[in-house]
Order: structure tokens, then C-alpha cells, then sequence
């Protein structure tokens, strides 16, 4: 069996997400049901607004079975091994950053083979990278910290640009993918690690 | 006009969350308007999630006009007879139960009708089972209780496992769903009453 | 290019509800990205919701790239011209009020046009103009105001009734919907002014 480049994306972004959810319930002290349950929702979730929005059903997740026990897999071993791990928050951060560079990358794509407008593509890629970590947190009761998801939203905005832009100057797609990838996972370290803001209004 | 086992399951769990969402809206003190919205919504709510997913639209209680109306005439009845009613409480966790029985066979079976993996199936029958109490307990604003709702999927999992398990000894299908209905009406009501609870992690 | 009177309605809508939910986010201090976030969901909210419970996908703003142009345009003249405005609630309420009319005359022409019955083309309507300003509320975090969305859809429930009985009584279609445009928008400022409600259950 060959694996496309989108295929390789989608498996380490589920990976990636079903890591962070796990991450964030243990944090939360849920049952090792309660931790499966989030790992999968914050690993599906993103992938299943954007399958419902194009109407592209039954969504992804129900027609192969294998992203579920990749999930299931992902997630038995991050309890197993959650002992080695010091820094929880860190960790949690760096692996839902990564979720968010690769799911964002493939939402633009299947916005593009469903012929749709660049803009609505960039926006379908945001809301793909963007909702599994949302449904995470408010079913975690986290205080809903809108201003975080703003640079969230940021990050893959400004990815969507840079593909548009990397591709308009005949880059390769696989190269100008890998780079968008990377570019919100650096976009969002550097923002977080220079507590960057976006000019609020006063009145 | 016949009526099928799958048709008698959906109309006995229709009732069923359309008396206990109308409950938990009285418990609540909404006016009587009020109260038929939250009869409705627990009542469909997991239905809707199960067709939007699967595809199957527009969504069931739009496509059938009865259902809409069995809502209002079981609202209206719960709200006529609620003086007659002492245990509040233990009725709603009741008919809550029982629908989560029925609902939880309905999506298997669905998930079975759409060709999917015995694990998705399961997975969906949970989706249509949990989501209508879910939707009721975030509109009405009570403290997400995310302990009762994993013994809510605890039990509709479980349940869709003895299903499989059942059919696999090859008894009938409509012995199956029956016995699968009253596993999950029973063992919600022994985990409620023992306050039996999955293992917690400690850090 | 000739515009229809649905379209027109299609667009007035998503101009009222996008200054409204442009005038909720500056209330609550937003940053400009966040303001054009929470003005962009309440605009298609309700039509989303909409389409995604009629398979009618991809959802309309996917499919028209100038809806979201639309928006973005009033969103930024509404944030430009915010200082000429004083009072900032009374004008949230009104342009609400005008886009609730407008988006479930939308909602209802749309079910007639997917063959649904009455009653199901109402619901229909109601939640088309009720679910963007739900959505709006809730990314806001503002408190619940149950009792007011009530009041919601009561006014949206009513104006559907209202088309029937005018489009029984031969009627032309377009009066009929800009009479009950007028109906939703003044039952509300009635509503809210005189303070009326529903009476309530007491046990």
C-alpha cells in the first residue's frame, strides 16, 4: 500500500491532536475513559465540522475504521508513558501546535480539490486545524481563553496566505505544504513565547 | 399500516426523552414554551447528529412530521399530569435511561443499514443515544456532570459489545435488540445506585 | 445581473446580523480579528445551520465567496463608524431584531423549497434566525439569557404562522414576506419595551 503526502499529513496531524487531547484530559484528571473520549473528539473533531460543512458524509472518521484505533493506539500509549514526561504543559502545547500546522495544510487542500474559492479554502483549512482543540477545551470547562484562539485562528490565516503565495510563484505543492506546515508551528511558538497580542480596542 | 420493530424503538424513545427533557425544563422553572423546546431538543438531538454525520438529510424529524407532532402531545401530557408526580427526580433518570436504550439500538442499527464497521456502528449508537440528554444538560446550563455522562457511554458501548456478541451466537435479531435495550436501562440504573465509577488517574 | 427578492433579503440579513454582531464584539473590548470572527458567525450562523439539517452543502457561504466579502465590508465600515454611535445597545438590538425578520422569511421560503411541511418549514425559519445570535452569545460568553431567546423565537414562530395565514388568504408572496418581516421586527421592540414574557410554571 503507497501513502500519499496528504495521507502521511493526515495520519501524523490525528497522531499529533489525539496527543494533545490526551494531554489536556489527564491534565484535568478524567478517567481513562474520560481521557480516550477527549483524545478522540479533539482528533476528529476539526476533520468532521469541515466533512460536514462540504457535505462530504458519512465524514471521514466513520468510513475508516483505522484513524479510530489509530487514535485508540495514540492514546493508550501516551497514558502508559506519561510518567516520563516532566513539562505536561509544554508538551500539550507543542503537539497541538504541530495538530494545527498539519490539519489547517490538509482543510485547504480538500477545499481545493472541492474547486471552491481560495479564501473560502483558507477559511475551511482554519476551521479544520482549529475546531478539534475548541471542542477540547469547552468540554474541559477551560475558561474559554477566545484571545488564544484568536492567534490559533491567526496562525492558520496567515499559512493559507503563504500556500497561496508559494504556489502563485510555482513552487512545488508538496514543498509549499511541508513549509506551511512549519510556518504556523513556528508562527505559534514564537507568539506564545513572545506573549504576542493583536491591538484591542478601547472606548 | 404496519409498523416495524425499528419503527416501534424510535417512537417508544421519542416519548421516552420528550417526558424527560420536559421534566428537567420544569425542574427548572422555564414557562411552558420554554419547556416544549427542551422536550424537542433532547428528544431529536441525538437523531440529528446521527443523520447529519451519516449524511442522511434533510435530518429525520424534518422528513416526518409526526415525530414533531408525538413531541408536543407527550410535553403537553407531562406538563398536564406533572402534579400527579412526586419523584421528580427518579422519574427523569428513569425515561432518561430508557431513552438511552432505545436511541443507542437505533443508531447501531442505522450504522449496520449504512454498511459501517461493527466499531463505528457502536460508536454511532452512543453519538444517538448521549447527545440528546448532552444538548438538554448545556441548554439548561447544569453543571457539565462529565462523570455521569461517561457512565451514560459506558453503558451504551457496552451495550453495542452484547449486541454484536449476541448476534455472533446467531439469536434473532429483534431478541437481541430487546435484550440490549433493557442491559443498558438496567445497568445505568445499578451504576446510579451503587455509585459504581471508573477508576480515577492520580498525579 | 438581476437580484431576486430572496437574494435581497439574503443580503440585507447578512448585513444587519453582521453589524450586530459586530456592535456584540466591540461591547465585549474584542480585538479587531476577533470582532470580524464573532460579526462573520453570526452573520451565517442560522443559514448554516440551516443548510447543514437540509444536506443542502456545501453551505452557502462556501459556495459564494461574496457573502464573506459582504460581511467583512460591513464589519469594517461598522468598526470605522463606531464612534459616531452612541448608544451602542439600542442599535445591537435593533439591527438584531431587523436581521431575526429577515433570516427566518429566508429559512421558511428555503423549506417551501425543499417541499417540507408548514409546520417544519416554521421550525426551519426559527432556527435560521435564532441560531446566529445563539452562536454570537455563546462565543461571547454572555450569560444564557434563556427567557430572551424565548422571546426569539416566539416572535420567529408567530411570523411563520402569520405567512400561512396571509398566503392562504391569497396574498402575493412577496407582500406577504415583507409583512412578516415588519411583524418579527415590531413584535420584538414591542416585546423588549413593554417587558412582556410568557407566563411561568411555579410548583
Amino acid at each position: 500500500m503507497e501513502i500519499s503526502t496528504s495521507q502521511t499529513i493526515e495520519i501524523l496531524g490525528t497522531i499529533a491532536f489525539a496527543i494533545s487531547g490526551s494531554f489536556a484530559a489527564m491534565q484535568r484528571r478524567l478517567d481513562p475513559f474520560g481521557v480516550l473520549i477527549i483524545a478522540f473528539v479533539t482528533s476528529i473533531g476539526g476533520g468532521t465540522v469541515r466533512d460536514l460543512l462540504l457535505g462530504d458524509t458519512p465524514v471521514a472518521w466513520m468510513r475508516d475504521v483505522n484513524y479510530c484505533l489509530l487514535i485508540l493506539v495514540t492514546c493508550l500509549a501516551t497514558i502508559f508513558f506519561k510518567t516520563h514526561i516532566k513539562k505536561f504543559k509544554v508538551t500539550l502545547f507543542l503537539f497541538d501546535s504541530l495538530g494545527l500546522g498539519l490539519f489547517t495544510m490538509l482543510g485547504i487542500q480538500k477545499g481545493i480539490i472541492f474547486g471552491l474559492n481560495p479564501g473560502i479554502c483558507i477559511a475551511l483549512g482554519t476551521i479544520t486545524g482549529c475546531f478539534g482543540g475548541v471542542i477540547r477545551d469547552t468540554l474541559l470547562n477551560t475558561i474559554p481563553l477566545i484571545f488564544k484562539r484568536e492567534i490559533y485562528a491567526t496562525a492558520c490565516i496567515l499559512g493559507g496566505v503563504l500556500y497561496y503565495a508559494l504556489v502563485y510563484f510555482n513552487l512545488k505543492t508538496d514543498v509549499a505544504r511541508l513549509l506551511v506546515i512549519a510556518f504556523i508551528f513556528v508562527f505559534r511558538i514564537i507568539v506564545v513565547k513572545y506573549k504576542l497580542t493583536l491591538p484591542k480596542f478601547g472606548y
